[in-house]
C-alpha cells in the first residue's frame, strides 16, 4: 500500500558520514520496499546519540558514507505486501535494533541479539558500522525491515512528539540497565554517568519504585537535572564516588548499581581509565547485589590508552565480585522488550522523558550540532533534528 | 535437652592446622552449648574439601590450631534451650555457611551472604579462616549455632550416609553454579573443571534436563567420571577447549556455564592463568547465555603470579562480555536455598552424589589423606572421613 | 535484658472481645518472656482492621477473651537470652503474621504461612481467631516470639509514626495483592475495593510503576481517596464495572486485577454475592494476565447467603478463566517479604500510606471505635489507637 | 521458492468432520501460498488428539466441512517471498497454535493467545471450531502462515519422527502444565489423569528433576505406563486419590499439581462431576503449592449436566485455595514457548516421548481410527496418521 503523495524516484537529503569529525546533509537515494515485510517512514523526528560520537570521532572501523541515525520515529507512507497490522498514515517509533521477531534470541525478548538480521552477528542497527546493512533515519525517510515487529505504534497527531523520540533508544536503555539490575521496588541503586542514558535509567528506577537513586557525574548541568528528577546527585570531582555513596548509606552501598558510561570511563584527573567504572561499581553494590552494564564495552578499540584495552581486555576486580557474590548483566537494550510499556507510561502522563532533550534543529543543522556536541557544548546533550521541518 | 551418654570435658579428637603442609589429629576441648538457639552434633562423616587445601598449602592467612572441616552432617547429641524442630538423636547435614536465618541476606535466601555471623563481613563458615569463630568438623563434635535455621533433617538410620555428605557443599554448590547460569531443561551448558564440584555441576545440569553438558579437564579419570555421568568429557590437554566445543555445536557455543575452577586455573601448559577459564566461558556460551562462577577468586592472593591478580584483579574480556550481552553470577554457594530439594532427590532415589566420593577413612587418617589429596594421588580426590570409626 | 521502668506483674489494659459486638478495654496479665527468642513490646500505635470485624461481628468461631490486634508496633522493653539482634529501647513493627524464620514455608518468603508457629495449620497471627495462642497487641505490651525474625527495626524517635503502623498489614497486603498479580511498570490493573486495603493495592501499583490503575467502589469517599493518589475512580453503583473499564481500555480491560473485597462481596443492589468480584475480574482482565487475591476467602462460613458458600464453595467462571489463559494468586500477605522495602520508601519520603488513616483515638476509645466501624460511619475507617496516650 | 514435483491443482485427500461421530477421508482442493509468509508442508505424520474427540462426539459448534488436524509435522514443498529462514526441503513441527510472532501476546511467549490470527479471540489453531479458518493438517499439505514464526525447523532425515510428532501439542502441553505449576528439580507433583497429556506432564516432570510423580487415572494401561516412566500410579477407583497421595507424603501433599483432565472429570462412580479434578487439586497441593490446568474447560458446553458449568460456571473450593495460598495458571499451551528445547532432548537422546504413541496408520484409516479411539478401545489412545504412507 503507498500513502498518497508518496513516490520513488525523487532522492532526499540524509546525514551522511564523510571522515573522521566531519558530516554532511546530502542528496542520497530515497528507500524502496525491497522485501514483503518492509514499511517505509517519513522520519518526523531522530535524535543524535551519544555512541553516533564514536563514529564521528573516527574511533570506528566506520566507512565514509553510511547515513547516520538509530533513533527514529515518523509515519508511514508504503507497506509492503507481507504486511498485516500497519497501514499507511501509522505513526511509528522504531527501536534502534533492527530485529526479525522469530529467531531464538528475538523470541526470548533478547531483540538486540538478533540472528537474522546482520549474518554472522549477533544483533543489527539502523545507521550503524558493522550492524548490518540498514541505512540510517537522519534522513528524510527511512525503509524499516520486518515491520510488523520493528515498528511500535503511536496515537496519531503530533502529541509528545520528542517524549516518544526516546523510545528509539536512550529511554529504554535506560531502563534496560536498571532492569538488568534486577532492582525491586524500595530497593537503592548508584548510576555512574549522567548523561542522556544514565539520565534516563535514574529516571526509571524512580518510575520502578527505587527508594534512592544515586547519579555519579561531575557535570554540573548533568548533576542538576539528575537531582530535579528526584535523584541523588554524586560530583565525583569532589572526592571518590564510592566513598561519598558508602557514606550516605551507613556504610552499606547501594542495592544496585549501574553502568551508564562504558570503556571511556575517565578518572577524577581527566585520564582514560577504562575500568574504573565498573570496578567503582564491585565497590559500591552490596554483597549479593546485581550490575546492569549498557555503557560500551568494545572488544576492538584502536584508540584505546593501551594494548589490552585495545583488545577490550580490562582488569576487573573479579576477586571482590566474588567475595561479594555480585551478578552483573551487559549489553545493548532489548528494545522492543521494554518500549510499548514506556509509550504507554507516556501517554498516562506517568512518564516525560523529553526533559534530556537540549535542542530542536531541522535537519540541515546536523553538522554544526555533530561539531558542537562531540565539545560537549551546553545545550547540545540531546539533540532531536526534525527532517520535515 | 541433653543426649545419654553425652557430657562435657571429656575433650576430643580433631583435625587441626599446625601450619603449611601439616595438620595433625589433636586432643581439644570438646564444644558446648554457649547460646540458647545452639545444637552439638555427634560428627558421623565429614568431608575434606579442595578448599581446605587453600589453608593446607599455606596460600590463605590461616593461623595454626584451626580445626577443620566444613563438609559435616552427624547426629544431634544437646540441644540449647531456644531450639524448637530439632530433638537429640535427630540425623542432620549442616551447611557449610554458618547463618542467622533472620538478616536481610538471609531472608532473601543469599545465606552465603549472612550479615550476623561474621561481623564485617557478609558469611562465616566452619573450620575456615576469616569466616568466623566456628570451628571445623573433622572432629568427633560440632557446635552449630543458630541449629534450627542450620540444620537439615535427614531421614533416621545410616542409609544414603556417603551421599548425604554431600550437601553440605559440593552438591549444592555444583548446582549453585547451574542455578546461577539459568539453565533451562533442554539448554546446554559447558562445565569448566571436572573436579568434584565440577562433576557435582555437570550431574545438576543433567538432573535439571540439560540437553548436553560439556566438562572441560585434562584429568583423565575425572573425564570419565563426567562421561559416565552421561557429560561430553573434553580434553583441553588435546587442544583449545572453546573450539573444541565450538565444533560440537555448529559453532554456536553453549547457552551456559559453570566456572568450577577460579582463580588457580592452569593453562595447557600448566601455568597458573587466573583469568584464563573465566575468558574462555565468555567466548564459549552464546550471545545473551549467562555464567555461573562457584570457582573460587580472592580479593588478595598472596600467591599470585602478578600483582594485579594478587589484588584479584584480573584481565577480563569485558569486550567480548558486553558485546555478546552476556550476564554472570558469582559467589559461594547459598547452601540452604538447595539443600532440601537435594535431599529430597537422594531419599528418592534419584540422585546419587556419592559417585564423587573416592575414599573412606577414619579421623586418624586425616594428615595422610591430605598429603595425598594435596599431590593429587589417584584415590584422594574426594575423601570422607568417619569420625566414630 | 530488661529495659528500665519495665517490671512484671502490674498488668495492663487490653482490648477483649466478649461476644458478637461487644468489646471492652479491659485489665489482663501483662506478657512475659517465655521462650529465650521472644521480646516484648510497648505498643505505641496499634490499628483497627476488616479482618477485626469479622470477628467483631460474630461470624467466626472467636470465644470471648481474645485480646484483639495485629497491626502493631512500638519500643522493645525486654528481650530474651536468645535474641541477637535487637536491644531495649528499639523501635520496631511486627507483621501480623506470627513465623518461625526457619521452616520451609519462611525459608521461602511464605510467611503467612508457617508451619511452626500454629501446629496443625500453615500460618499464625496475633490476636486472631485460630491463628495460633498469640495474645493481640491492641494493649499496652505485646509479646513478639521468634523476635529476631517478626521484628522490623524502624529509625528511632517518633517519625512517621502513622505511616510506620501501616507497615505491619494493609500496606503490605495491598501490595502483596499487586505482586501478585505479577504486574510490571507500564501495565493496567483493576483493583476490586477501595477501602483501606484496595487504596493500599492502588497506591502500591502506582509506586512500582502502573501506568493506569481502576479502584472499583461504591463509597463516594473511598473513590475521592482513590482519585487523590492517581488512580481512577470506577463506581459500580452508576453500572457494571467491567463495562466502564472496558469501555475505558478500547475494549481490551486491564493486564492485571486484585480482589480487595472476598467472600463479603455485595452486588450494585446490596445482596451478598461471594464470587462476583472474583468473576468481574475474571471478565475485566485480559488474556494471559494475572489476579492476586487478597480479599477473604473462607472454608467456613456460617453466615453465607447458602450452603455451598457455607463451605466456601463458590461457582466461578473457571470456563472464562482457562479460555483467557488467565493465572490467579491468592492468600494472606507474607508481611515479611516486603515490610522493610516499603519501610526504606517511607524514610526515603517517596511513600505515605498514613493518608488511609482516618483517625488517632486512645486505647480506651475502641469499642466506640469498634462500634462506628462496624456501622461504617465516616471517619471510622481505619482508626489507629495510641495506648500510651 | 517451489520444491520440485509440487504444483498446485491436484487435490489432495484429508480427514473432513462430516457430522457428530462420522469424518471421512475426502478428496479437497490442495492448499496455496495465499501470503508472502506462507509455507506449504507435505505431511508426514499428523497425530489424532483428544480434543478432536470434543469436535467428533458433536459437543461443539464444529460445522461438517472441517478438516482436522492440529499436530502435524512435514517437508516444506514450498514457501512465499516474504520467508527468509526456510528452505524447500526443510523438515518442521508446527506448534497446533496458529500466532503471528509480534503480537503483544506472542512476544511474551504466549503465542496460544495470538491477536492476530483470529480476529476478536485471542488464540488460533489448525483444524479446529473457533480457532480461525486454518485447514488441519490430517491431510496431505498443509499451509503454514507467518511461517518464520511458526516452523520449527527438524534435522533432516526420517529419524525421531513418531518422537518429533509429539511436539506439535502433547510433549509441550504436558510440560506447560508442569512449568505453569512452577515445579522446581526436588519437589513433588500430581498429575491428575494419565491420558497422553497427563503422561506428557509426568514425563516432563521427571525431565525437569521433580523427585516424586503422582499419576491419577483408573485404566490400568495408563497407570502401568506412568509406572514404567518412573512415576508413582494412583488409582482413584480404588480410592479417593487425595487421601492415598497423603498417605504417601507423610500428610503433606504434593507441592505441585496439574490438570490434565479438565471439564469432562469423573468421579468414582462414572458419573462426570466438572470441578471434581480442580478440587481435588485444591485438596492435595500443599500451602503456598501452585497448579497449572492444561485439561480443557469451557465457557460454554452445550453437553453439560447443569446449567453453570453449560456456562462454564463451577463451585470451586475458593475457600480453601485462599487459605492454603495456593496459585493457579490455566489455558492451552503456548507450544513455540517449549518446542525447541523439547526438540534438543529428542535429537540429545534425552527424551523419547513417543512411548505414547499407541499405533500408526494410514490416512485413509483415520475414520475407523476415530471410531475406536471415541470409544477408548485399547492400542487406540495415541494414533499418529502417515499421510504419505
Amino acid at each position: 500500500m503507498v500513502g498518497a503523495g508518496w513516490a520513488y524516484g525523487r532522492g532526499m537529503r540524509a546525514v551522511v558520514y564523510q571522515g573522521p569529525h566531519d558530516v554532511t546533509v546530502t542528496e542520497v537515494d530515497d528507500p524502496r520496499i525491497e522485501d514483503p515485510n518492509d514499511v517505509v517512514v517519513k522520519v518526523t523526528t531522530t535524535a543524535i546519540c551519544g555512541s553516533d560520537l564514536h563514529m564521528y570521532e573516527g574511533r570506528t572501523d566506520a566507512e565514509p558514507g553510511i547515513v547516520f541515525g538509530h533513533e527514529n520515529m515518523g509515519t508511514i507512507v508504503e507497506t509492503g505486501p507481507g504486511v498485516v497490522s500497519l497501514r499507511v498514515g501509522d505513526r511509528v517509533s522504531m527501536p534502534f535494533n533492527v530485529a526479525c521477531g522469530f529467531c531464538r534470541n528475538c523470541r526470548a525478548g533478547k531483540t538486540g541479539f538478533c540472528l537474522t538480521v546482520n549474518p554472522g552477528f549477533a544483533g543489527g542497527a539502523y545507521g550503524y558500522v558493522s550492524m548490518g546493512p540498514y541505512r540510517g533515519g537522519q534522513a528524510e525517510y527511512l525503509r524499516v525491515p520486518f515491520a510488523d515487529f520493528n515498528c511500535l505504534k503511536l496515537p496519531p497527531g503530533t502529541g509528545f512528539e520528542n517524549d516518544f523520540a526516546m523510545l528509539a533508544d536512550i529511554f529504554p536503555t535506560g531502563y534496560h540497565g536498571v532492569a538488568m539490575s534486577e532492582l525491586r521496588p524500595g530497593e537503592t541503586i548508584t548510576v555512574m554517568g549522567g548523561g542522556p542514558v544514565g539520565l534516563m535509567a535514574a529516571y526509571s528506577a524512580l518510575l520502578m519504585g527505587a527508594a534512592e537513586v544515586f547519579v555519579v557525574d561531575r557535570v554540573a548541568d548533568r548533576l542538576r537535572l539528575a537531582e530535579s528528577i528526584g535523584a541523588t546527585p554524586i560530583d565525583f570531582s569532589a572526592g571518590d564516588p564510592v566513598g561519598q555513596i558508602l557514606d550516605r548509606t551507613d556504610g552499606i552501598g547501594t542495592d544496585r548499581g549501574v553502568d551508564a558510561v562504558g570503556y571511556q570511563a575517565h578518572g577524577a584527573g581527566g585520564q582514560e581509565q577504562p575500568a574504573a567504572v565498573l570496578n567503582s561499581l564491585i565497590e559500591v553494590v552490596r554483597a549479593t547485589g546485581m550490575i546492569g552494564v549498557v555503557g560500551l564495552y568494545l572488544a576492538h578499540d584502536p584508540g584505546a590508552p593501551d594494548e589490552h584495552s585495545g583488545r577490550g581486555e580490562l582488569l576487573v576486580k573479579m576477586g571482590r565480585f566474588f567475595e561479594k557474590g555480585l551478578r552483573m548483566g551487559s549489553g545493548q537494550a532489548n528494545v522492543k522488550a521494554y518500549n510499548e510499556y514506556l509509550r504507554n507510561l507516556i501517554v498516562a502522563g506517568r512518564a516525560t522523558p523529553s526533559f534530556v532533550v537540549s535542542k530542536e534543529l531541522p535537519l540541515d543543522a546536523a553538522p554544526e550540532a555533530y561539531q558542537r556536541f562531540d565539545k560537549r557544548e551546553a545545550g547540545y546533550s540531546k539533540v532531536v533534528l526534525k527532517p520535515a521541518a
